[in-house]
């Protein structure tokens, strides 16, 4: 069994999460108080290491009155996570999953800091064990924020279950920005991971996009 | 003076033209029909170098009944074209435009074959220049349609007024997969191209978003 998981993200309408230079302000004020609707709502809010070390998020809702924060997770396979990371605060929870290449002394600094830290695999991280884990701790519901290549090894391992995004009107470009899925890739479109349309709606400027993934 | 430009594409959610295998059958066949209808009504259809290598398109209206053929225009600074593109065939009448770099013979060949090349820039191709030219030609109406470079470019030259996409319902990823919008890409978000939105639909499975370039 696995958490229900849902992906969001704010995108230009080329796709872009991110620029060449990883400016990630893209979707309006509106939709930051709906991402954070959403983050109350769910058990679990998850990021990759990536996006850790790029934007220094806090994950918390903090853009509409709440009386929870859902619990933060993260994928980082190194365990690179900085000391002094936002996401280590004591905000809310924090669990950490990473692979037999974390080095020990990190393992304990963060466990000192009062948050989890779980090995799942021996390079990288298992998504799958991990997502069985989460499940079994009671977290039913997790929303995945990126970035780009969490986001993909999350649909390459048929982990997602709903895609919501939001359009921001506009174009960035960039060959070496980055993209709402990034990774390997799909080879060809009809090996992509395919999605139903289930609702769409403009919120301010931007427009949203809401699918679930078909099986 | 210049043409109004249509900037047109069939892309994936996370903003893809071409998978890492350039697989470009991204949109379905009711956007393929829109799309020549689209073609149907302008003077001329513009693609780079990029995508006649990878694609070999004819860029004609074949998808829907009709008595023209656009103009059919390719940037391509080196003159790169293979004499047996199917854009080189006497469907329409095809004008290149290239820089100084073109070597003479494939020039002459080219013109051989009843096309013209047109040179407007010493290593790249001016495309504000080549814009001019084919107003004067009385070509008031572009389409362009790619790949993710020649966008870039005419986005950063201002010479596009409208934007159009169909996107399609799925994900397909890939760090090296063709966006939208490649090139050098605009390092903050504020200073991307800002469109508004003018009209959405559904469209067989697929979402069209139609907006407009602020100026």
């Amino acid at each position: 069994m696995k958490p229900y998981v849902i992906m969001n993200a704010g995108i230009t309408l080329d796709g872009k999460i991110a620029t060449v230079i990883r400016d990630v302000k893209i979707s309006g004020e509106e939709d930051l108080k709906r991402v954070h609707g959403i983050r109350e709502k769910v058990d679990a809010i998850m990021v990759g290491i990536g996006t850790v070390l790029d934007d220094n998020p806090r994950l918390t809702v903090h853009k509409i009155k709440s009386k929870k924060n859902p619990v933060r997770v993260v994928a980082d396979s190194r365990l690179r996570v900085p000391d002094n990371a936002r996401i280590l605060n004591k905000d809310a929870e924090t669990i950490i999953f990473t692979s037999e290449l974390a080095p020990e002394d990190k393992t304990e600094k963060i466990r000192s800091l009062g948050h989890e830290v779980i090995v799942t695999g021996g390079k990288k991280v298992d998504l799958k064990k991990a997502m069985e884990i989460l499940y079994e701790k009671g977290l039913k519901i997790l929303l995945l924020e990126g970035g780009g290549n969490l986001n993909f090894s999350m649909l390459k391992d048929k982990l997602v279950d709903e895609v919501s995004v939001a359009i921001a009107p506009v174009l960035v470009g960039g060959t070496s920005a980055i993209s709402l899925v990034e990774g390997e890739g799909f080879e060809k479109v009809e090996k992509g991971v395919k999605l139903k349309l289930r609702r769409f709606y403009p919120l301010g400027k931007d427009f949203i996009l809401e699918y679930e993934v078909t099986k």
